[in-house]
């Protein structure tokens, strides 16, 4: 009767299409108890951040406290962090916490606007990816952590290693920017691109495992959200007891189908859908 | 292909019950795109609130504008407003948007907890309920409002009149903390209490129509978060052109099949849950 419960450590996006409310609609969309540790409140639409006001450190530890002391967690999931102390303060507790966490390595929005400060990025390479069980990072936040600028397949690999050297149990390096065998590089924010008959690569490892997941590659430019709900769609899985392999496969095949369904809103990039798998017999919507 | 967009505008609860958490949970299970402007944010869980830190005026205009200059919206809900001044900033945004607004005029959390100042209780009154399509006080909030103790249905047509004389186009009275008859008063908080055959009774009214929307109440301790369910699922099926008698229907169904599935979390009062109407045979949970 009492569903898994996850919690989202991340930034708020008013348009509702990625941060928290991207998790918080996956986890429904999943089936799981979501909850809510906010770190910043953006100004945001389909064009952009137009503002973002970062919550105190003690507001953060208090929120995280009242959420995992009383009702408890099966998994987190970490996503704008915004300054070295929050990332900080947000790896201690979740390394205090003992359930799986998906840390989703946020630099950039889709639009380019910066979400983690640069003097953070340490914070983020030697504390919180070693708390992580899965770290989640495009290619985009792989050259900001890693130094590497990955271009083929074999290069995912190398940027995994390279990852899996901070000491996340497991990296799953999301190659959607990665242009497909004789398509032109393009798509520069965290977006998946577009190309006929392209593919949507990722590599999910832990330095012995291998797992590459293959999907479609829409043309659809509506992805806002696309990093958050892929990671919030892992932990919710790793929260009703799969293992990592299989939590990654069920999160990629439903952000590949929210993606899809992604659709046009204000003047810029839309969202994808979280109700699609909702829209069957049974769902309300 | 594209959902009709609703904005809440309140504040976020951690433990994912209530507040903006709670609003975009029913959004997504009714079919539409959720939206939020955050006003507050607390640490709380089921327990009561830990903690509450305000965003600046700034910050709330901000995300607004962000949402309904860019997005677009099709309705509007208001929930947590914590001070007159953000009561009042919030009442002129409405007011200049044109498209329905539900306003939930919270006073208290479900343990007590003050979640508006006293001081803004006058601005509540002279600006906010006048930008209202719809208001849904409980019988705590027309107490505090009116000044009025509802103890019976005709009462509750009384506080009606009362709280339409502040402007609201429609009032809906939420008579779930009415005794029924033969059973003495209980249920101090928020919450629709429970009695063997006992009838959750709502009177929605605009002064000149009357509707008595009445439903089974469920013996269920948890219910955190009914009020800001019922506002929100109001607003979304305003979004999609119901009339407001026909979406204060269709809500009040909505919030008690939550209710009568509301589950325990934490050492407290748990959830109602959000996603009861998508578990068919199409729903993903």
């Amino acid at each position: 009767m009492i569903p898994p419960r996850v919690l989202t450590v991340a930034g708020s996006d008013s348009g509702g299409g990625a941060g928290i409310q991207a998790d918080l609609k996956t986890m429904l969309a999943l089936g799981v108890h979501g909850m809510s540790v906010i770190t910043a409140v953006t100004a945001q639409n389909s064009l952009g951040v137009q503002g973002a006001w970062e919550l105190p450190v003690a507001a953060v530890v208090a929120q995280y406290r009242s959420v995992v002391d009383d009702i408890g967690v099966q998994a987190v999931k970490t996503g704008m962090l915004a300054s070295a102390e929050l990332v900080e303060a947000v790896a201690e507790l979740i390394a205090g916490t003992g359930v799986p966490a998906v840390v989703d390595p946020v630099g950039v929005s889709k639009h380019g606007d910066p979400l983690l400060a640069a003097s953070a990025l340490d914070s983020v390479r030697t504390r919180l990816l070693p708390a992580a069980t899965v770290a989640t990072p495009n290619l985009d936040e792989v050259a900001q952590l890693t130094g590497l600028r990955v271009e083929s397949e074999d290069g995912m690999r190398e940027a995994a290693t390279a990852v899996l050297a901070y000491g996340p149990k497991w990296v799953l390096i999301k190659g959607g920017h990665l242009p497909s065998p004789g398509e032109a590089g393009r798509d520069g924010g965290r977006g998946t691109g577009a190309g006929a008959g392209a593919r949507a690569v990722d590599l999910l490892t832990d330095g012995t495992e291998e797992h590459w997941l293959r999907a479609p590659r829409h043309s659809n430019r509506h992805t806002h959200g696309t990093g958050c709900t892929l990671a919030s769609a892992i932990a919710a899985e790793l929260a009703k007891g799969r293992s990592v392999p299989e939590a990654a496969a069920a999160a990629k095949s439903y952000v590949t189908g929210a993606i899809a369904a992604g659709f046009a809103l204000g003047a810029g990039i839309g969202p994808v859908d979280h109700a699609w798998a909702l829209r069957g017999p049974g769902g309300a919507g």
